[in-house]
């Protein structure tokens, strides 16, 4: 294992069967602290929406079927009115890749045939799933303070280009913008305007296109990747190494306009992936609350 | 329309052309109010388990399929497993049904080729999905004072039987016992501990057992019916009558443990819908926080 | 209705309640004529791949996800070498569209309301899909003689290109080129070489590339349609008016070069649709036998 | 590998790079004495219903979500009705299982780490699939003289009964029977009448209830096993040691009563997988011609 691994390394941390690597750090006290950040009520989305299309950036299409539809309804009998009223539909995904905001799970990431705290690689498998560490562990949920440091703003860009990092310094000027700095247990968003750029300009593909990063509104990880002997670092150092679950592909542009009105980066925040069992993250909606 | 469907109805009330329903009940001080609740920081998830099994009570078998795994990886070369790390999956469900927690939008339901606000059915198409009032609208999430009506403990019974209707009397016990009264905006949760049945005696089908109504913890309809000529009239009433958003097959057993520990049944409820696009309600896992 | 589709009607010619439409027409006879052509044993197949790749002609990817792998199975030891031993995937698409070798049941198109024998569009629902008429009438399988009009060979042409047409003078060459003549009963097979060009220079999508036609090798329907009025016109002559099932998407270049070589366009063609239920027709791999 | 398995072994037989496996004994001869025995042009399907329901049979629930349906077309505009006419559908499946009918492809099973000809498992892997040996090597198709041995006609029984096993001399008897000799490159089709069974007395889930075995209408192992430290041995055998492609789960019910009134148990069988790139099998609907 690498030195900055090994240096970064939370393994045995909170005990050889944890599962919840850094959500420890989010104790009853911080959501207390959350709680006490909500003055006026007003909450914000961090979700792109979830739509079909096949775009530059799509690797496997998200679908939905009906499997029931509202088509020719009115002209029922009303025999027929009474027995068959609903619609409802089929969803599927896979919601890790470039356009769906989720959480990843440490089970996501490998290095050298194991995941966070250890555990071989082979405990997740083709057919069962992620036997261990899997988005179950956080049914309760994470509720925290939420920050965000929006680097685009300090830096005075509409968004980051490919290839450009986000630096200590960057965080540092954010969190000094923000007039705040961000402590242990609290839910780090970052903000480099990717998912901006996508708005107002169109979907690329990241691999092709190049990404800048590490920013919650990227796929959370630079391309080109300035490691070059190792790609998607900061997935293996975070989720291998650290045991930080990881939101991917959030949209932070309603967010950073709703901060920016206030002056204020800090608010509630609750992230709440599904109860999935054996899966290695959830398609996820978190929600701020100011 | 029938007298009682005019009687609840909430068409016009917010505008020909609102989505929210009775969502805008919940005011920015609702969720104020909601997060002054905050007083332990202990957090509870109201989601039942999202598994694959098929069980009595599935009517679509939920999908779970790995696009990666992690079985081979220790062996793989010092190349290889800087190549490829991951694991990832796809997922699919059909969540409305009688075993996945979820949120039904309004235009899951019809009566006379209507739905909420008098839309025509023809507005959820098999191609397109639910064209207007779909659980996007709930983009921005449901957080508010969240109660639990723990009718199956004021009744003092593990759970209700088949056919058993919640009756106004019910609630109002209910109401009595955790010391509060059901105000607007707030977000409801009726137990009956159905589910605590399906935990302790296994899954059986609805349709065909019968199950206990109206309830968080159930589909939110009686069976059998008891009005003959109207099946699910529960659904029918909220979602096309009233705009009211429903969440089906709740879990309410570890919630109804920690509020009895606390006799406290209100607390900050987090309801965080995916933002499915067209889409008539979405899976979630609702976090009631202490 | 318009005077062509009234023209070109088979409604009633079989009985109301017919569902083979002119498969009618392939009679024992002809299948023990098309047995007779079987003098060599050759055999060639008329489908394209079946990927799960999005190229620009993808309306819906393809879908291929392991349930089982064989990772790891090689540092197994010898007692779950004994349980476990298989591999097996989920396959899913939408195999109408642009490139799947398919079939059409005659269901798959409707005109004001009806499709063919006049029944009412409204028996295939999104719920139980095509309750009558489905792939599944087929299921004894389409064992005839097939003939190959290779209409750009007769035209001296690689390919034919976006917008032409082929017209009765095309296939009155084709056949006099092939020395026969098409009979009752024959499984046509028309060649434009859109499939050979898609290999040679890569994907497009038709309706914005534009595509010739009508030929097996296509979508069956030329782009832009040169009846402005009528989108899919060939589509609904001959699923509707006529009951004739249509093979899109072939691949006809193995199939050309092997007609070629042995200066015979005539064969045995089984073409064998999965017996779906309720469904609109079946991805297929004719198979010729010379 | 255990004696047998050596003993029976094709490894290498037709070179080390060979995907066909034992199809490389269908010659063009054999093609050609198939279509020989189309006499009168009679067709069988030989495959089951491919249904959405849930049974006791059930691993995995094969899916039909319609993209587009039929219902309220009648009351279109006429600008509508020239816009839109189609019904498609999305069909997805594990074909693998109990219940459809399908072909195995070598790759589909592994024995200590390897499959046929030698080839290491972990070349079907959870991202790529089957990288070699696939159903695709079958693209040609398999057309040759099916035989049918009658095992249960033979010995005057509906159908077999859990735990029976085919033996030896129930084929011969069958032969007998049926005036043949099973040659070189023959597709075999061995009734025991299971499927009969299932749709007489409807489904059992095979690793509980029981089954008979080697039949083409069973699911191709007996169960419980005979030879108890290995499971599915006859997979292991055919499709490990021999290169020996199955059919799992056929109809033969059709065919039987078929062959009784012309008592001829021969016939051209056209087995067309579809051409599914790194896939270990594919449903089909296998066909025999008279």
């Amino acid at each position: 294992m690498r030195d900055y691994l090994r240096a970064l390394s939370n393994w045995g941390r909170w005990g050889k069967d944890d599962e919840l690597g850094t959500v420890n750090l989010i104790t009853p006290a911080k959501r207390v602290q959350a709680a006490g950040l909500v003055r006026e009520g007003a909450s914000v989305t961090c979700a792109r929406p979830l739509v079909t299309d096949i775009t530059a950036d799509t690797s496997f299409q998200p679908l939905r079927f009906m499997v029931d539809s509202g088509e020719g309804r009115e002209h029922d009998s009303p025999e027929r009115n009474l027995q068959r009223r609903g619609a409802a539909e089929f969803i599927g995904m896979v919601f890790h890749g470039y356009t769906i905001t989720h959480v990843d799970a440490p089970p996501h990431y490998f290095w050298e045939g194991k995941f966070y705290n250890g555990r071989p690689s082979s405990l997740v498998t083709s057919r069962e799933g992620a036997t261990v560490n899997s988005i179950e562990a956080l049914r309760d949920g994470v509720v925290s303070r939420g920050v965000l440091l929006d680097v685009a703003r300090t830096r005075g860009v509409k968004w980051m280009e490919p290839g450009q990092g986000v630096m200590p310094e960057d965080l540092e000027a954010a969190e000094k913008a923000a007039g705040l700095r961000v402590e242990s247990g609290d839910i780090l968003l970052v903000r480099t305007g990717y998912y901006g750029r996508r708005i107002a300009e169109g979907p690329v593909h990241p691999l092709k296109a190049g990404s800048p990063a590490i920013g919650t509104d990227t796929h959370n990880d630079i391309h080109p990747p300035p490691y070059p002997a190792m790609g998607n670092s900061f997935h293996v150092v975070c989720l291998v190494a650290m045991g930080l679950w990881l939101i991917d592909n959030a949209n932070l542009e309603d967010l950073a306009q709703a901060c920016a009105q206030r002056k204020r980066w800090e608010f509630l925040l609750a992230v709440c992936p599904l109860r999935l069992r054996n899966v290695t993250g959830s398609p996820v909606n978190p929600i701020a609350v100011f």
